[in-house]
């Protein structure tokens, strides 16, 4: 089947361009002796994680319990969850995944260490846990080198636990200074005779220039798999390296300059971009997706020399990939614009 | 088992606010003389179009095939598409419906009216359709009652349909004009010997108004069941309308002024409102959600007096209910904070 025969909307991925981009990464990543482990939050698919895995990623960062199961479930065996693990049914499924795959998980505060360690407790084989550091982006993590620290000291004293290393998710486009806590970070706790083995990075915007952060031993990137409109206005790459679009009929040409489609935010999300628009429509890049409701998208073609009809398909390269994933139940993969596979998405709506 | 109880972040619906919000609606539309015909956008769940149409609904609005067959399967039999359907593949599931159901559609545009006669010519039954009319939201629509008129015109020539009458998605806080767009549009369709038999308004920021649009015969509002933060902001009820909560749970509390919930753009979706933030704490009135990534909210607690504890649930009243239910496989039905029901959102994810 042609991609132009797919019912609309719907999910396109190019699969040589996935294949470049995760090649590429990789290559960048053991070019500097950096280990990549790919956040599957942006596919949520078995095949792409076990594709990163067979092209050289020490194993995969899930943000969720439920993606984690649904990956262990696929054969991967490597999974590391950065995320506070809270409340005794997480604990007990997060238990029963440890038995069955290499897992690691975060923590940027004391409550949650001592849950771990009342779950972990006598544990034959020790839980890796790491510290979170808030390196500037203001979301979770200690506040300073010293805290992470305190809580490694916690982790490191809980029977059942060991402290594995310290972890962030960073500001954008500030490596030295993510760089600069992290290593006073690893000076601390060396000198406090605690070993960082692992000191993990994130994000795709500054994929290529990781290795500025020379703290770090491996790097979570998740975007960079199919891209996005929001990577490439952040400087990551072209628009012609995005790898998943949404395919999308022409549904009402109600004015010369208006058209509205059949992606909505129940299809291309309401996620905004620096750029204007929710989204970048491929086949007539001078128009804007002005507006979404549910199940229309309103395009502004006032600038557009030529101009689509009722009918026809477009594909659109929307302004954030991962939240796209999760809306679609099954995605599309095709090479040279024929559908060579129909995945259903597995650990979309893993929301526990 | 308690609200409390349940693992995060998970839907929440109370029961009785459901059925206050319902018996209203449906008591103003029975003292104005208004057909209701709830869009189950909002809900995506049989149990409650059966709730709707049990307490004088003359049928239900979807805006999806997928929706529409979900619902026929549940055993509604009064289906409203009012949607432009296009395509060869969406007008043989449309064909397949109307054999089972009364089913209506709608079209703004000439090709697809062709598209509507191609599949139903020599139809036993013909089809219903409808004439979208853009009153001034700027969506789908003609343009003027003029237009309506051609495409009437168009649709009651054609073998195998039967012009059935006009609808609008209204523009908000705009009664008065949109009343006289659809009366002039009544008046050139009686002058051209055609019926609009229905005229359908929508909405439910105007739900309450309903009646200034005398030339109505029938209104189609969908987030009146559970209400949400945005309808608040418009002067539709309170926050203690507010039937759905996601429940959610402190994960991380990095400072003393910051919170980070479990309930990213995953669980309440990114839309904005004109209120600040991306949802209302139900338990923190005065704490604002001032970021979401997929897995985390990041939530401001300078204006609390209390704060909460790493472990503790909140519920969030969404900006906007409708993408919420579109998020998850499941939601729980509560009354008196007991857990009375897990129901799987059965028109989820029916993109097509």
């Amino acid at each position: 089947m042609k991609t132009g025969e797919l019912d609309t909307p719907t999910v396109v991925i190019d699969n040589r361009l996935v294949e470049a981009n995760l090649q590429r990464a990789q290559a960048y990543a053991d070019r500097h002796g950096l280990k990549l482990r790919p956040h599957i939050k942006t596919h949520k698919l078995p095949l792409f994680a076990k594709r990163q895995i067979a092209l050289g990623a020490v194993g995969i960062t899930c943000q969720k319990l439920g993606e984690a199961e649904v990956m262990a479930d696929a054969g991967i065996t490597d999974i590391f969850i950065p995320y506070n693990i809270v409340g005794s049914s997480k604990l007990e499924r997060l238990a029963a995944l440890h038995r069955r795959v290499t897992l690691s998980v975060s923590t940027d505060n004391a409550p949650t260490i001592d849950g771990y360690a009342a779950q972990f407790k006598g544990a034959v084989a020790p839980l890796p846990v790491l510290v979170e550091c808030d390196t500037g982006a203001g979301r979770c993590g200690v506040q300073s080198p010293q805290e992470a620290v305190e809580l490694a000291r916690r982790i490191e004293a809980a029977d059942g636990l060991r402290f594995e290393g310290v972890m962030t998710y960073p500001p954008r486009g500030k490596t030295a200074e993510v760089d600069q806590w992290l290593r006073e970070a690893v000076r601390l706790l060396d000198q406090a005779g605690l070993t960082a083995r692992r000191v993990s990075n994130g994000g795709s915007p500054d994929l290529y220039s990781a290795a500025e952060v020379t703290a770090a031993t491996e790097h979570r990137p998740g975007t960079y798999i199919y891209s996005d409109r929001m990577q490439v206005s952040f400087g990551y790459g072209s628009l012609s390296d995005c790898a998943l679009t949404v395919l999308a009929s022409v549904v009402s040409r109600p004015t010369a300059d208006r058209a509205v489609l059949d992606s909505g935010s129940k299809a291309l999300a309401a996620d905004t971009s620096p750029e204007p628009g929710y989204g970048h429509i491929v086949e007539y890049p001078d128009a804007v997706v002005t507006a979404l409701s549910e199940e229309h998208a309103v395009v502004d073609l006032s600038r557009c020399a030529n101009k689509p009809v009722i009918g026809e398909k477009v594909r659109i390269i929307p302004n954030h990939v991962c939240v796209v994933s999760n809306l679609f139940d099954t995605v599309h993969l095709v090479e040279d614009d024929e559908v060579i596979a129909r995945i259903p998405v597995a650990a979309r709506g893993r929301v526990t």
